[in-house]
This record gives structure tokens, C-alpha cells and sequence, in this order.
């Protein structure tokens, strides 16, 4: 089968099972104490250009679960976009993680939290306490759709959540490709912008099984490690997470790999721009093919997701940083194929 | 002030407090042993011709989140609409009480959930472990805005729910109102309709401190025991919560003060229909008067609430079982000689 | 059957009862606004003899778990007596409320928090994440074996919990018959003495369904608020649990009360000192008897319940504030005869 | 440094480290649906000689916290050994997963659960609303003091258990070096004694970042993987906890490794008996030196742990798999040189 699925289903990086080998020589103290865990906070400062604090956890699931549970109370909401991978696709574990926060839900195209209805929703929410207060907000970059936030789109976005009080998290499981998608460094897709804590994604884009959890203030890490602890994420063997978070940035596979999967994506676009349902950013393509084209595909060999409620007709295809050129050609071919 | 805030501004029926003196008699075997507590089953299974187990708890809150906890799962989700009482009025109490599970919302007229709406959002639902399953419908008989449920509407919804696994929850804080509203029995606008489980109200209507949890299944009542107690809502002199459900309905105050706060409302709905934002249809009424009339209502010493987010210019008046008359033939005289 | 099961199956005192009915007057602002609310500070402040924020609940378990939910993480744990109602008797409240804090359970006599036990106890307890953090330490005046902890006791018991920087928690379901047992005043026996937050107990001394989470310091209310609402726990008809908080203290049924347990249960302990298994100090009385006598006893129509694992021999009589005289009578009787 | 800290210190086993690498071609579906995860249920059921059901996670603490919450209600207790890693080293994580159930501790020689003291333990709980309830005994094989269960002892513990409705669950982070030290199969130390479901440890054991929770009843596993996906355990590269869990046994690395590290530490005990604070038995030696020996250790490049409360003057020596024979030479040497 050719793989479209997702970006997760692809291999490992041969940088980053290199530096697990690397790693693994004679004992190291646990639970996050080794010296690749140690050098976190520094080598990720330097790629963000301000002073941070990072630590590794096994799944992007638990990334954005416990960087929320950190900074929103029980008591709190996290406004969100209605189709956010934290809402749609973790079985709840927002709510589990914060001991039942809620999520509120925003609009907005291509999956990007719109600042009109983001500043009417917070309207609902009143200082009393009869209902939940509104505690951070949680975009994702590149968004569920594939869409990415410019700078001034966060900033202003920001700007709205912080003038309410609450705090700014991204879920960055795809922040690589969204990075190289602009000409903009890191910092001013974060930070500068106004987001205070993300979960930095590595797994999707040529790592194995850590995922960063980022605080751009290290005032906000509050009580992070004891949950992170109590939630079953801090690792005996830490230092097979952590060298896997800093290969991935001093390789600079994060940009190889982040690139070649948004160009081979470039191509699927462009080889059948008629059906773009939305446009092109990154690595993820989304078709209204309708159901018959679908299947065509599917009966050639292609594996792909349809998207969208039952039988919407649209379907996603995802490159990965190590999908095969050829499957690529074969899957342009095939698209320019349907009638 | 002239009180049409809402039907908890009430006081207590003199029926439910000469229940209460009449109780109060000696000792009592305590946590709901005493015979009053053991007499909840039989008289409301009279009511609704039907066996039934029945609760009691000190709040609506609290019966709603201790009847979702016990049929949905920390990893469900329970639909319901988007202005419910649930949802926007009880600062997460139903995520607390369930471990996490999440509120999935739902569209419709007059706060009512909307069939064609509720089947197509629960579409978005996929049988795996990435999402939340759906677990509940929970309704709210009359709505946050007044209107009712006829019970082909609830069994429309029930069927729906039923079809997909989902068990159905009734928020009745405000049911006799509802109950009083239509030619129907209590059977007929609750199990026979498909109702699995519902928060009964008595406070608004002339209680005091005492809700009623009633199961319609016992087998469904689970542990239900368990989660109440760990509530801190099992009381020890439990006599003084239920001899208000028995009194509550043995005395008829559940037909008499219905009736008379919708026939109050429904003066003030015919006083200025220009207004209405909703049709009439129990003890609450919604008017679009815009902020200029509000105010000189507030002036001229009219107590009511605001509605909607900020700005909207409409605005809520409840009757309750002790609306003075003269309070209404003020407020109706007032909304005439608004320009 | 003559009642010393416990002194919550007492009726409810006269005095609280007027008090309900004469807040039963036309309407109230609803949720806590209402007069009788806004008074609760300042009568509790006049009785503790300092600034203090006073909150009504329904149940001692409530007051109990939301004081500790407050002040206590959920990665932090909860010192407290092995027989303490929070650990025996609340069905996991604490835990359910905090999120899943723990409770460390220490020792001694009496069911008093032995000192020395305490600080052996916190020897354990490391200052790393790898462990639940020692947060609370949470007493239970007078006991759930009767006793009373002197002011000074408490202080050494605060002193070391203070310098470990924990707060200090007293369940005072039986505060009153603890304070008029000993010649100080209600300010020596708790803030002085370093309680920093008490579940104030009203119900079992005459009252109905209310009773008090009192903050010392009002910077330890926190999100106290937000807890209560999403706990049920904030009542819309507040009026009439409030009142009865203010009617235990202002009409002096407090003092009245206590005193009269007491002294009832005092002729008990002192009708067959040979028996007592605890020291007498309070309304409570432990006595080995061993199963023929508690057999006979029951055989006699006395109601009371064994103490400890089945099959100990032990067993208790309270006294409440309506025990009727003929029943101490009776039991002193039939004590005195038992062979 | 020398390093006896903990078995979690060591590296990764090389077998573990190539099957990774030889799972690492193309591309394979996300989340669990990959050959790998796919073969653990067979692999698994032929080392247990039965059907069972196998998930990975990534930590000990997870497989503990998620075995425990899929089969303890929030209201309900495990029963534990009070120096179990449960209560002891997570954080609260079995309450946090849980939903707030509570621990109760047993006590016993060596960590093991007391079958006496375990019973007794259970007079304690009544079955009645007002105290959690017993659901689950969990034990440690080899115990946090090294000890190890045999097959009769775990059986007559589960017994107990099963009489009163508890189902029990075995802490087996060091499952292999409990295994080796007797001469019995994995069936008979686990299910065919009455272990219906085992987190079973692989990091410390040579293995990197992955463990086992294995359900001996089919029937069992209920919601887990709703809990796991929630608990953001469910890797989208799945293949890679999977592979290190098929590998552990397959290379059979799991009884090399445990017979050294065991054959290691033994030679440790028999240095310096005289020293020894529990009987030899697995891979983890505890000694009382008293202070001023353990200082000398230290000062001579000893790495190792302290045990017990402050002050307390013992410590615990641990072999790994790959602890070097000469730092095992150096330790013995220098105890015998103690004064």
C-alpha cells in the first residue's frame, strides 16, 4: 500500500536513532536527571532565542494535556477550535489531565481559531461563579486542516486571550512544518507572538516517542512536574526521551524533514488543484474527491483517510518525512487520472 | 423590588415547612434510613405509574452531575444544548462529578435540542478509542427558555439516543411547569417517552432545599449510592430533605404553584406579545426590548435578568409559585407604556 | 428503642426552626446574595474574635472535602488520624474533591494526632516528585473517640505542620461539645492555637442541613467558590441554610446544646466507669462490654452500635442535644445491672 | 561513580536496541494497529501459557495506575503493602487515574503483603456507602525490599482477595528477577495463582522505554483502552514500544538479564552478611551500615541509595543486567574493609 494516512506512521530518522545509541552507553541516573535531559532548557533556548523550559513526555496527547492541566484550573475552560485535535481526536484526556476542565468551542476556517468569534465567544462567559472561567486558549500549528498562523494572526489572537486573563498554548504536533512554511524563525511564531507554552512536536516529523512540553516562562511551569510524574510521564530511562528531543534540533532534521514532507505535498496539490478543499500550506492535502474518486483511489492501493462526517466526500492525504518519492508520483498520476 | 429574577427567589410553601415541623419529631435513624427517605420509592412510583428509585440531594446541580456521573463513563460524552443549564450554569459540575467526561453540544429553537441537529452531530462520533463516545442525551423539560417537550419530541430524541447506546437524562428543574403546561401524565412525558433518568425539581416550585434524583430502571441506579455519599450529598438527618419530595407531591403544591407562575407569566407574555423573543409557554417569558426599555424598567424597580451575551437588549421574566399579583399587574401596566 | 446511636439522629433544635421560618418571607436574591448570607462573616467573626470568610454547605463531608480541595493539590497529601471521618467514613470524599490527593494516615491515642507520630510520620516524605507532598494536616475536635485536643496541643500539632509549610484543617462536626468542655474560648481553640481552616459543625449540635467552612485567613479562600458551586454545593435558596448558621450562634442553642450532650453523656460514663475503653471528655462514650452484655443490652431496646472490627467488644453511646432524660435513666440502669 | 542506585540507571539491552532497529522500515499504521502490537497478545499468551490480552505503556507508574483504573471504581480501595511503589514512588498517580480511589495499606517482612495482617485489614471495611470499598489487592513481585512471593503465598493472598469480590493485580517491575529466583513457571507465579492482571516490567530489565500490562481474563480489560488513549499512553508510532515488548521475551533477554543482575547482587550479600537488613533473594541487596559506613562508601565512588526514613543508617545496593563485574568486585572489597 502506498501511505498517505499520516505523518505518524511513518519510520524513525536515522539522526535520531543514532543519537539513541550514542546514548546508550553505561549507566545514567534516572528519572531525568541524566546529562541529556539536563541540556534541554539550553539547547532549546537557543533555537527559540529566549530562555525556556522543556521537558520530554512520550505522546503528543500528553503534551497538550498536561501543559493545559498546568495553567487551567478545574474550575477553567480552555476555548478552543471546534476541530483541535485536543477536542476531536484525545478521547478527552484534556478533561482528564485538568480534573475536568472544559473545552469551549471556536470557529473559524481551515481550523485557525477566528479572532472575531473567539472575542464573541469570550462574551458568554461571565465573572460569576455560575459558570466555567475562561483560562487559556489552545491553537494548533499547522493547524487540522493543514493552515498555518502568521505571527500577526497569533499575536492578535493572543492580544484578546491575555487582555481576559488567560494563557496561550499551542499544540505545535506539526510546528515543524508550519515553521518552514513561512519566513519567520521560531521565536516569532511563539513567543513573540504571545504564546506562553507549547507542546513541540517531534514525533510526526522523523523522531520515535518524545514529544516537548515548552513554557516560554519558566514562572508558569508551576506544579508541571508533579503532575507530569503522578500522570506516569517521567521516565526511569529519561535519557532516551530526552536525546531524542535534542537530535532532533542539533541534526537540524527538524527543517530536512519538515521541508521535503511540505514539498511532496506542494506536488499532490498542484497535480490536482480543482479538487483543493482547503489550500495549500503544508504537509497535509485535503480533496472533496466524492465518494466514487475515493474509492478509485482505494482500489489502486492508496491509503488515505476519508475526512469530515460520514460520507462528506473529502479525504486527506499526509506526507511523511520519509514517504517515497515514487508514491508520490504515483498517487499525482493518479489524481490527474480521475474523471 | 418588584422579583421577577427567577423562581429561587421564591420562599418555601407553607405545605413543604409544616411537613418539615411535622417530621421533627424525635429521633430518626440517620443517611436516609428513616422512614420518611424509605417512603421515596413508593410515592413517586405512584406518580409516575411506574416502579422507580428515587434520591434526594440539595441541589439541581447536583442531581444533574450525580445522574450523568453514574450512566456515563469518564471517557463519554454526554450531547445536550448549547444554553443548557449543564453546560453553561454549573461551572463544570458535570465534568467533576464524571471524571472528565465532555459535554458535546447540540443546536435548536427555544433550548431545545433539535433531532435533525442531534443526529447529525452525532455522526462526527467514531466507535474507536481517539474520541470520546457518546453516552447521553440530556434534556431540560421546560428549557432555559421556556418551552416545552411534547412527548413525541422526546421520543423522537429518546429513539435516537437508544439507537446509538446513549442513555437519556431529563433535567426537570423545572417539570411541573411543563407538566402543567400540556394535557399529559407525568408517565407519558418522561419513561413512557423514554426518559432513563431525571433531575426532578421542587426547590423552584416551592421547596426549600431538596432535589430528587429519580431513576426510571433500577437496574440502573448502579453505584449510584457510592458517588452520592462521596458527593457529601448523603445527608444524616436525611428526613428533613425527603419529607420535602413527599410533601412536594402528597400535598398537590406540584399541580397549584405551576399552575399559578405560568398563568402569572402568560398575563405578562399578552401584556406586550411585540416583544416575545419566544412563544410563551410556561413560567418564564423572553422579550427583545432593547437596552433603552430595559432600563426604564430597572428604573421604574423591575428586578429581572438581562439575557444572552452582552448587548443583546433581551431579557428574562420568571414567575414563581409567590409572585404577588400586584407585582405582575405592575410589570404588565409597565410594558404597555413603553414606547 | 431509647437513640444513642449517634447524635445525628436528633430532631432539629426549635430555634433553628423559627429562624427558617421567619427568613420565609417574600424573596431573596438567590445563589448567596441574600441578607442572611451577607451576614454569615461578620457573626462568625464576632464569635472567633477575628476577621474571618464564612461559607454554608449541605453535609460535613462537603465542608470537610471542599476545605481540603482548597488548601491541598492534587499531587499533595492530607495527614490525618487513621480513624479520622475523613478516612473511615466519607466514601474517598477527600480524595474525589482534591482530584486524587492523598490522605497519610499517623496515630494516636484517643484519636488524637499523636505529635511525635506526625513528625515520624513527615520523615518519610521527600522533596521530590517522586512522592505525594505533605500539604494539610487535618484534625477532629472533639474526636471521633470522644477526646478533646487542648490549644495547646494544637499548637505544637500546628507548629510542626506550619514548618513543613502545611495548613492546618479541623473537622469540627462536634466543635461545640469540644469548646464548652474546656475553659477557653473558640478563638484559643482553633486560629489561635494555628487552625488555618474549619468545618464548623451545626447539624448534629440542633441544626437541620447546614453547615460551615470557616477561612481564617481570607487569602486561603482561593477559588474556594468556584469549588462550591461545581461541588452542588452552592444553594440557590441559600436563605435557609445560611440562616440557621447565624441562629446557632446568635441564639446561643451552641452553648445550650453541647452542654446538655455532655452532661448526659457524662452520668453514662460515670454509671459504669469500669467499662470505658476511652477517657470521658465529650458526648461520646466508649465502653468494652464485650458481646454478651452489648447482646443483652440490645436485647433491653437500645440502639447504639458496636465499635471497631466486628467482633471487638467495644461499643459507643452519644448523646445529643434531644436525648430524653428517662432514656440516660434507663441506660445508666441497665449498665449498672449488666453482670 | 560506581552505580547502585537502581536498576533504571542501566543502558538499553543491545537485543532491544536491534529490534528496534529492524522494525524501523517503511511505513506502519499508527496507534496499535501495527503487525508488532499486533503479535503481543500471542507472544504474550504462549510465555503465560493462556489467553491474555497485552498492552504497552510507557512507564511503570502507567502500567500500574491503568491496570488499577480499569478495575477499581473512584470508590472503592486497593489494598497494598505501605512500602509499595504504588502508594510510595508515583506521585498519587493510582489515585489520579483512578478518579480518586484510596490505597490501604498492609503491612508485612520484606514488603510482602501479610496474609494475616491483610485479613485483618478487611475487618475494617463495612459494606455500606459510607467507606470506600475493597476491589483490589495489589502486590510487588520482587517486592520494593527485594523479597520475593512464592506461588503458594501469592495464592493464599488471593484467596483472601477473591472471597471478598477483590480481583489482584502484581506490580511486576522486576517480574524476571523474581522469576529466575525460583523454580517455578510464569504461569505459576501469576495467574495460576490468582493474579488476574500484571503490569510486567521490561525497562529495568534491559528494556528502554516500554512496558506490559497484561490481562490474564480477557474479560477484564473492559474500558483500559479508552483509559489508555485518555491517559495519552497510546503511541501513534506504536511499533516501537510493541517491538521492545516482543523482543524482552523472544531473545529471551528477560532471563539472561535477571539471572545476572540477581547472581550480582548475591555475590554483594555474601560479602558482607553480617550487614544485611533483609534475606537475600533477587537483584537488590539492603544493608544496615549505620551512617558513617555508608559516608565511606560514598567517599570511595559508591553511587547508592539511603533507605528508610532520614537517619535511619541503612541503604540499598541494586544490580542491573549491565552492572560492570568489576564495580561488583570494588563493592564487595570495600565492604569487607569496613570497620
Amino acid at each position: 500500500m502506498r501511505f498517505f494516512k499520516s505523518d505518524n506512521t511513518a519510520a524513525v530518522c536515522d539522526e535520531i536513532l543514532q543519537a539513541i545509541a550514542e546514548a546508550n552507553a553505561g549507566a545514567a541516573v534516572a528519572y531525568g536527571e541524566d546529562r541529556w535531559s539536563r541540556r534541554l532548557d539550553q539547547v532549546y533556548g537557543e533555537f527559540f532565542g529566549r530562555e525556556v523550559r522543556v521537558f520530554a513526555v512520550s505522546s503528543g496527547t500528553a503534551a497538550n494535556s498536561l501543559a493545559l492541566a498546568t495553567l487551567c484550573p478545574p474550575w477553567g475552560t480552555v476555548l478552543t477550535h471546534a476541530e483541535a485535535h485536543i477536542e476531536r481526536d484525545e478521547c478527552g484526556a484534556p478533561e482528564f489531565f485538568t480534573g475536568g476542565a472544559k473545552l469551549s468551542l471556536v470557529t473559524g476556517a481551515g481550523a485557525k481559531v477566528s479572532a472575531a468569534d473567539l472575542a464573541a465567544r469570550l462574551h458568554w462567559f461571565e465573572p460569576h461563579v455560575h459558570g466555567v472561567q475562561p483560562r487559556m486558549l489552545s491553537i494548533t500549528q499547522s493547524t487540522e486542516r493543514g493552515a498555518v498562523y502568521a505571527p500577526a494572526e497569533i499575536a492578535e489572537l493572543a492580544k484578546i486571550a491575555h487582555a481576559r486573563g488567560m494563557r496561550v498554548h499551542m499544540d505545535g504536533a506539526r510546528f515543524a512544518n508550519a515553521l518552514v512554511a513561512q519566513p519567520v524563525t521560531a521565536a516569532e511564531l511563539t513567543w513573540k507572538a504571545g504564546v506562553d507554552v507549547m507542546s513541540f512536536g517531534v514525533i510526526k516529523n522523523g523522531g520515535m516517542n518524545a514529544e516537548a512540553v515548552v513554557f516560554f516562562d519558566p514562572a508558569l511551569v508551576a506544579d508541571f512536574e508533579f503532575r507530569r510524574k503522578r500522570a506516569g510521564q517521567l521516565f526511569c530511562k529519561g535519557r532516551y526521551a530526552s536525546v531524542q528531543l535534542l537530535a532532533y534540533l542539533e541534526s537540524g532534521i527538524w527543517r530536512r524533514n519538515a521541508e521535503r514532507s511540505n514539498a511532496l505535498a506542494k506536488r499532490i496539490a498542484e497535480a490536482a488543484p480543482q479538487y483543493l478543499s482547503e489550500p495549500f500550506a503544508t504537509n497535509q492535502v485535503f480533496m472533496n474527491l466524492g465518494q466514487p474518486r475515493i474509492d478509485a483511489l482505494i482500489a489502486q492501493g492508496f491509503g488515505f483517510y476519508p475526512w469530515g462526517p460520514t460520507g462528506s466526500g473529502e479525504c486527506r492525504f499526509v506526507c511523511s518525512w520519509d514517504t517515497p518519492e515514487d508514491d508520490v508520483d504515483a498517487l499525482c498520476a493518479a489524481l490527474q487520472k480521475l474523471g
